[in-house]
């Protein structure tokens, strides 16, 4: 096994930046079989693209992503673009016989989604989707504590995602608003990550029923020119049900005003209930039915102690990390999976049914009726 | 005018309980243009009847609705009796002259609800809802800040109301779970409450789409004798869309393991936001975006200030108010309006929308589609 | 033994209040042997005295404390007079034989403190000192829980107590400034209550050593005719230390901007903790060692509960109550004392002990040393 | 100007790592006049030393910290060693010319602390001591706001630094315990921090009276060859007036069951008041009496907005940071200090003043009376 996993990362925004961050850390804390090697960056725009390479540390450089998939030297490849090009990368890497890191949501639709999935399987590659607040530790314990029973069937599943960059009515229009370019709007970027979590925490989703605003229609053009019409969603809201009897609802909103990055989860069980909130990442709100009638209350744990996952490889308890180092626990355990051969969740499968889901909300907004997802 | 009003009530329960407390108080720490007088209350259960009149100071026992309201001698019919009774009592007392308040939901239907609310016109009488959490101080500041325009245009309405006393598997099956006595469960008794708030503060609702649960389907009869099947809704959640474009989300659940009277409105707007919640029904948390950009956060009021909605009348700032305080002030505010002749809300006409907007979640929730509020 | 206590009450301002409304209160929610009633009020002010006694329904009206104590037809003295008084009003009844309810701080010093327990006992009456807040239900129940070694043993006790009504620089002067009307500030007002919660939870103190604070010197006159020098502590901070070892650290001010009646306790003890706030006083936080590792975190108990202490006199759980209904439990429990010829805590011993602290407190802060507790 | 500075690095456990962490991403994220290079660790410990060069890219190895300081490739010194080496290091590295970076608390004594503050100046390095609190975001806004005069005068600075890992009996007995090795317990390491942020916020401090507690007297060897006698602080308390009229309490301990690294910062002013807490860094409490009288409350500043300090180089608002950071932008202002031949804060200057005060607080507690800070 070699003991290097070369990376070629294509997109050098926000998440590439999030991504190049976590390749440089991981082995200074995480003892790796394999360490990565940042082997080359891509992105259209040269100019930034010098800029984030030297900066980060990326050695070589690329303009076409095409070029980046063919290359020999490569074992990895990372994508960090906008969404409408993830399935196209995919599929062309896992074809060349790369490793697949893809950003979420996996794609446009559900057909792309299943493309890559069988593209990776079909040549033998790992694949993940960028899913990384599995790896907030406090929701590895919810995990972990879901798994050993401590919150027993569960009732219900209410999430929200709350943002407030768009109440400005003076931000402009840009390509995220257009729905052809971006896909949905804060449907595919947020509800994903909390569909992500109820699969990962409830189950599969049987049925859900949508409805989404577009609260201002119409924003000035960055260059004034002019007015762009708003085509993705400012915000989405559905009810579930899952296939296990629970019921589910489901808020992603970039009207949330006050709340910048606030991910709240609320599971409530027959033996007890959870309580996270991605703003105060490193807690875990935690009710037990088992303790003592009198004292019966809702936990707050601090996810910081050694035995909490992930967390030995930091700093001692009450030392908390922050938003990005769930891109480094994600990055180290595909590291791990590629060097070792072995599975790695969530995977294009995940993908793919977290894109089923989102499919069935839109179709169900757009009619305003249940939607059923589809066998898998 | 008369410097006393006196009232008959119906029903020694918990909200009977509540209701004498609130009359007993009332002229302690307000000044009322005319006092009330415990006249008279009425029960099947004579036991408890005689217990209750005893401890709460009501002059006379009565075991019939009837006779209470044919009574000469009585004002104010206060209705705390099952749901199924609101519309027979409340006829009956307009029809005597009697003014009438009547504990939520205000009736088993809309139709029912609108012929209490045609006898209260007709006949010329006070008529209120017992929607007692519009007069938690918090939430009349809310209003307040809303009407003046603190909060600019609403995007957002998302409100929970979380019990849970059902997630017991032991707990006996009792009228409430039979849809026939109590009509729906949670929802009739908590999403009615946040339904009208979502009136107040928002506006009424244009349509919904809602889905009901019954976790625990028999539970075993109180004299072991068997099982009962439980057909009242566990929980009811449900998606709603406001006359000016607000999205709302509603859920009822007496399946919230850990969260006992948790009731947490949200509500997020152009210029601010606002978030309560009932168990600590003494603060309301406020984002303004009017303050200096660094230096925006949501503040936590604690609404016990005298230049706070009712707060005057009790402690200084700090010393804290509870539950049964929301009471009083709804007691308050109908004798007053009894005794000057003016309207008080929320009244029947509220009381109806309420129903309405209840109705068709159930109707919604029975055919699995989206249902319009019919106009008023 | 009679069915009716008989109270005659002395001082009419904000603690005549409180203790009135709990007397008309108690007999509503709690079974009692013996009913208050509410016999004589008193004060100087004829005018207010006659408000406050026609508001909260005192059948007489006297304005000599002299006379209240010398009636044949008064079985219990309520002192809420300023504390210049409480030595004087109390030795008086006590040599009357009535039983007596003081308010805190028990006297201006010791001295006085020791001759009122000592005209208790000679006339053996019951006797009571207002420390309320040892019957909120949260810290009620911390004592049970310390008392089953759900703690341990105690290391630290750290207290404050903030309020803000002086932050305000046009704030009048007020008797409450002149210390030898009042007694000292902010430090027999507030410090009073958390020793006493501090000799409840951990127990008797041996040492301690204290700094004041005036902060603003001088106060216009009400009147305007000029200023008044303040004499009496803004704030007073303490360090002490327990007998059996802990180490304490007490705060009182009315200089915490934005605190309105903030009262925080925070014990740490060998097993476990326990973090109060008056603020949020339907809540006790509870920290657990004997949890599992992973899953230790403050718990967040909803006080409200049926098998906690008072509670189940009231109201479902999550039905939080307030500020108020302390006195309806202290009340209470005086009257079933007197009633039933049995102690009842707080007494005018836990006074003394309280008085010998705050005195000690007073000379340290004066003599800027350490000051040991005298033996009781 | 050169642009790389050299780093020499003494120490390699706790804060070793985190330094080197600092060094490693400051690049990555703030534009620098001069990179650091990782030139050299040391340590006494040769395989532990090896690991973790190897981890964080350290170029050499030392066993000799004479030999660090003698290299002529070195421009930097960073002391991590335990506090007893301290002074030798930095004065040894100050007078070959070396800047350097020292950990808290700058030294066993005051003394020693103006030996070091001395050779600096007289070397003309640049000199640093790792306060890294002050460069939390959330405290750097704090002294922003008080600079600009939100917070009025300062009335109380109430300051709480809490951990819990000593609370466990069979936690072994270790240098740290012995005052000789490690100097104070707590105190020199928890007050030094608290001390740091006091002088920061409010100014100098005038007087200190201070207790301090060893709860558990004799801990087991880790070799279990029997126990050995703990003579440092597990707990100090103290109070302080500052030159300016505030008042001030300290509580330092490692026995605050449940706390992990619970630092709490309370400061109240005549014109609002500030809260922070480390374990939740990235908030803020401020409240403002400018706000309107009904509206005024405790705000909760998320400190994630790209207007406050430090923010811009990290993520959008809402993506929290984590403790780590803290030492990423000390290192960043070192390193444009040296870079530019600026001063940079705090300093040797601000080390000694700390020292100063943290030695009278000693003197207090073993003379149980209050000790006046020396002139700096």
């Amino acid at each position: 096994m070699a003991d290097q996993i070369n990376v070629g990362i294509v997109g050098t925004q926000f998440m590439g930046r999030a991504h190049s961050n976590a390749y440089r850390r991981v082995a200074d804390f995480f003892d790796l079989p394999a360490r990565p090697v940042l082997r080359a960056a891509c992105d259209v725009d040269a100019a930034g693209l010098k800029e984030f390479s030297k900066r980060f540390g990326w050695q070589e450089q690329e303009t076409s992503w095409q070029k980046v998939v063919a290359r020999d030297d490569i074992d990895l490849i990372d994508i960090c673009t906008p969404n409408v090009l993830h399935m196209p990368i995919a599929v062309a890497a896992a074809k060349a016989g790369k490793h697949v890191l893809c950003e979420k949501p996996i794609a446009m639709n559900a057909d792309e989604a299943r493309q890559m999935l069988e593209a990776a399987r079909d040549n033998d590659v790992r694949h993940m989707v960028g899913f990384n607040y599995r790896r907030v530790p406090a929701i590895a314990l919810a995990k972990h504590l879901i798994d050993q029973g401590k919150i027993g069937r569960v009732f219900h599943f209410n999430a929200v995602y709350y943002q407030d960059w768009l109440v400005d009515p003076d931000f402009p229009y840009v390509w995220r608003h257009d729905i052809k370019k971006g896909g949905s709007g804060a449907h595919g970027d947020m509800n994903a990550h909390i569909v992500d979590l109820a699969r990962l925490l409830v189950g599969e989703i049987e049925a859900v029923c949508g409805e989404q605003e577009i609260f201002i229609k119409e924003r000035r053009l960055p260059d004034s020119s002019g007015k762009g019409t708003v085509t993705a969603d400012d915000a989405m809201v559905f009810l579930a049900r899952f296939c296990d009897g629970a019921l589910g609802s489901f808020i992603a909103t970039r009207f949330a005003t006050g709340r910048k990055n606030f991910l709240r989860l609320e599971l409530f069980g027959s033996e007890g209930s959870l309580v996270f909130n991605l703003e105060r990442l490193n807690e875990l709100e935690f009710y037990c039915r088992a303790d003592e009638g009198p004292e019966q209350g809702y936990r707050n744990i601090l996810v910081t102690e050694s035995t909490h996952p992930f967390v030995k490889a930091w700093w001692p308890p009450g030392h908390i990390i922050g938003w990005e180092h769930t891109f480094v626990h994600e990055i180290r355990d595909l590291l791990v999976a590629i060097a070792e051969e072995n599975e790695v969740k969530p995977d294009f499968y995940d993908g793919l049914r977290n894109q089923q889901v989102l499919d069935a909300v839109c179709e169900s907004s757009q009619q305003h009726r249940w939607v059923t997802i589809p066998p898998s």
